[in-house]
């Protein structure tokens, strides 16, 4: 009998279910379901409008989206319900919603329908920036310990800030919610009738410590009185590592969704960690990046580190038996974006036009024989604040060194490199914390379009690189899980990180450092390290004074 | 009897002759005259080519264009001949010809007829940067001390650099040359039959001082041994102050132009320089701006002074009875130029299109009501080097402050704001050297035709400005010169400085500091001036290494 997993990919605008051979990862089929509601913005659906800055979503659609989508990979393929020996799931995360004990969000209730609090807070829902500015003063007072984990710096995107805001706003349903839980453990909750959450959500959203747990009672109680039992209160859940069984399909689920009850469903993880299974990573030594809009660095280490500016550290929290470090960059695919919709002329647009192709591929074309150094031009890749590793939204962008002669294509190239600068300032604080960086794999559509772009990043890590195949990472690395959660008896697999070197898709391409380019770019790294330290680390503030100047002269 | 003055105005490609009613200065003909030759860059007329970098014309054009543009004024008006009293002339420098002892420019003798360094080298012929490096070299090392007049560096423009190449590369034209002359002077050799030269041209590019004459023998012995008497053979010329008569019409020039032999002609003075009498700058206080690709800062001063990398400090130099200083910026319209034509993208393109204006007139209009700081942006506006006051052309431009809201119209502003920053910081050094600097003149196409600019000159520099209304500032200037080489019994007028002051044409509007933009541009500046330090001054060299990778890299 062939055995199959399905993944579950729960994204921003959609879900995706990728159905896949457990013995090599190989796609059979897939399918997609657009969320209805989409992310709501101005209104909820039954018409009360939304501030500025929210960002919500209707918990129906996530249902709605798996019957959907399980049923069309199932039926596409012809696969037999038993042939499905194990289902995995990432979801978009801090992505919060409360929920009574019936396992009804408040907002499909009748009393709570027309209360915005009540639905789902997406991970860009920013709405809690004052609530996220007060928790990390609190924080800061008690000299709380686990504040190190995450560089020093709250976001409103987080667990804890959506919840305090909720409190403060809509009392009533803080006070009716059994409980406040990831998106993605309420689907767990609805597919295994199990109630469990992960080490990733937890970990690098809601201050979870593998050692320590939760945050004190006493640091609740200082956030607010009524919320110093919060965590038996609303947040009791047991706390699974990566790689282990949530639960197995219950009755229902599994006629719903035409599987076997029983069926053994993986512990859920942040979508963007999920690339680290998807893209084949399951030991320390190789950084995976996430590059998009902004970049996501997702590392393996078998030791606990303190770590200058990252996003989190957490055990078992992206593969077992590892601690995943986690950082990022503020502004990657946006910088290049940036720069093709501001900067670069009509003539450029005319000659994209003429030749059929993107602005982004007329620069990199005529790039294409650029010399390391030979435009004469840094810069910081600040335009969107910084995450790893100053964690300081209050600074800008900088560019240096043109002259007349200076092309749009020099500047879009000095951008690139910049976000690659950034990228080596982020690896040499791993390196100082005693987590080596031996190799990187990139996925994302930017690396798999863009050869250019992926050699810079070669040479200016001198790191040899590989480029994830699969569109789909996310949604393969949810299948790794998904085969994780079923024993090694029936799947032969002994733990996630065997099924994850498995099923990887990399290009066949392995990109190679030129060692001319390295000798250059060390010296360029050197000039954007000096750079940073003097604008990032209180050399001149000029960047924040011009925050201030530019807010007071609004 | 009616009495006028004709100015001629010898520019780069072509002369003017503007002639006016000496009793206001007002305009009653002008006529042009276009070099035929216009700027040879590749090739002389006999068809020999011509290396990179170099700039020569024909002598013939300037004579040519003389008669062509007297006699268009004096038939456009029906001025008779006994009413024109005086004749005053600018024109580029260091605009460099060898002539033999019969007026004869050798390019224009059979013996020398291909030789190109026979030809004027023009002012921006940049052939002597080997011997101008050299020569700052000599200079250096012998502790010269007019060395300090000029900012401390010699340019490949001046008078000396470019004689030396002659004597290395056509050592013959060297030694046939009885003089070395100034275009300028040449013309007023051959209008007055009297060999002549000004304290302008000898002052800012020839180094000649008031007190103690041209460098030494030793000095040009230093320089090559040949050269050791220089100056009494080759450049054996009276030295007369601005404002003075240089000779009077001879006779077979009073026929070619129709004029009366003995007309009164003024000293030569550089065309830049002619905007001061031209702007109706006439007394110390007031700081004449001529804005174009580049900027030229003009200042009369009743002292000598030290000042900061300025282009020269000369007695008698561009006023009779002052002090005139130089000094200038390298890249002021080349800045919005580069900006315009490289970064400015296809949506604002079609805009400009369709209303029917220029890129400059959109940007600025999208700017017309903004606020000062607003836009969060810094910028070093050193995107073709620094003359004053660092005087280092290996520095670059610099942006600081983007984010990606960052528009282009907040980009140019900055571009702009920080060319208006480069003038606060001469500005200051002048003030530091106790040359106090009241109210500013700016002069040139750029403030006549862009009121935000000059608004945003007159809050930055905290100043009232006035502009030009004359787009002849430069020929106007050449007719005060013209009218104060004739007697006081004649015209009425004590000296040039008087006559300057009542020809003045300034549109009626002064600009007027804004009190709350000037509060704002006073904190952007000292951020300018903290960056300007910084990377300018050793702080951090990383320009400079910047354009060594550049030049490695190539």
């Amino acid at each position: 009998m062939k055995k199959y997993a399905i993944g579950l990919d729960y994204g921003t605008l959609s879900v995706r279910a990728l159905l896949v051979d457990i013995e090599n990862g190989n796609e059979v089929a897939q399918a997609v379901y657009e969320y209805p509601h989409a992310v709501m913005e101005t209104h909820i659906p039954t018409g009360a409008s939304l501030p500025p800055a929210w960002a919500l979503q209707d918990p129906g659609d996530y249902l709605d989206g798996l019957f959907t989508v399980v049923r069309s990979v199932m039926s596409q393929s012809k696969v037999l319900p038993e042939e499905v020996i194990g289902i995995g799931l990432d979801f978009t995360s801090a992505t919060i919603l409360p929920v009574n004990k019936d396992k009804m969000p408040l907002s499909m209730t009748e009393e709570f329908k027309n209360e915005k609090h009540a639905y789902v807070k997406l991970w860009k829902h920013h709405g809690a920036e004052p609530e996220a500015a007060f928790i990390d003063k609190v924080a800061r007072e008690r000299n709380e310990s686990w504040l190190s984990m995450y560089g020093g710096k709250i976001s409103s995107e987080w667990t804890i800030p959506k919840i305090l805001e909720t409190l403060h706003h809509a009392p009533e349903v803080y006070d009716k919610a059994d409980y406040f839980m990831e998106a993605m453990d309420w689907i767990l909750w609805e597919m295994t009738d199990t109630l469990t959450t992960s080490a990733c959500t937890m970990g690098y959203k809601a201050f979870y410590h593998h050692e320590t747990g939760f945050p004190s009672k006493d640091f609740f109680k200082a956030l607010d009185p009524k919320m110093e039992n919060f965590v038996e209160e609303k947040f009791n859940m047991p706390v699974l590592p990566i790689g282990a069984c949530a639960g197995r399909l219950c009755e229902s689920m599994a006629k719903q969704l035409g599987l076997l009850e029983g069926t053994p469903v993986g512990t859920g993880i942040i979508d963007a960690h999920c690339s680290v299974p998807g893209g084949g990573v399951g030991k320390p030594g190789e950084l995976m990046i996430i590059m998009g809009t902004s970049s996501c660095h997702l590392m393996l280490a078998d030791h606990d580190a303190t770590i200058e500016g990252i996003q989190g550290v957490v055990k078992d929290g992206i593969m077992p038996g590892f601690f995943g470090i986690e950082a990022g960059q503020s502004c990657v695919g946006d910088h290049f974006a940036w720069f093709v919709d501001n900067c670069v002329p009509a003539d450029y647009a005319a000659e994209a036009k003429a030749k059929g192709i993107s602005l982004h591929q007329l620069l990199s074309d005529k790039l294409k024989d650029y010399k390391a150094g030979a435009s004469g031009l840094v810069a910081l890749d600040w335009f969107n604040g910084v995450r790893s590793p100053l964690m300081d939204f209050d600074l800008n962008g900088l560019i240096i060194g043109m002259n007349l002669l200076t092309k749009p294509e020099d500047i879009y190239l000095a951008l690139v490199e910049a976000t690659a600068y950034g990228t080596r300032a982020i690896v040499e604080s791993f390196e100082k914390a005693g987590v080596p960086v031996n190799s990187v794999v990139l996925s994302g559509g930017i690396p798999s379009k863009n050869p250019l772009i992926v050699q810079i990043y070669t040479d200016i890590l001198n790191r040899e690189i590989k480029v994830c195949a699969s569109d789909q990472a996310c949604a393969l690395g949810a299948a790794v899980l998904g085969v994780a959660a079923a024993p090694e008896s029936i799947t032969g697999y002994k733990d996630a990180n065997e099924i994850a070197a498995k099923f990887a898709k990399l290009q066949d391409k392995t990109y190679i450092p030129n060692p001319e380019k390295v000798a250059v770019y060390d010296k360029l790294y050197a000039e954007y390290n000096t750079l940073l330290d003097y604008f990032g680390r209180g050399g001149n503030d000029v960047m924040k004074r011009l925050n201030r100047i530019r807010e007071e002269n609004k």
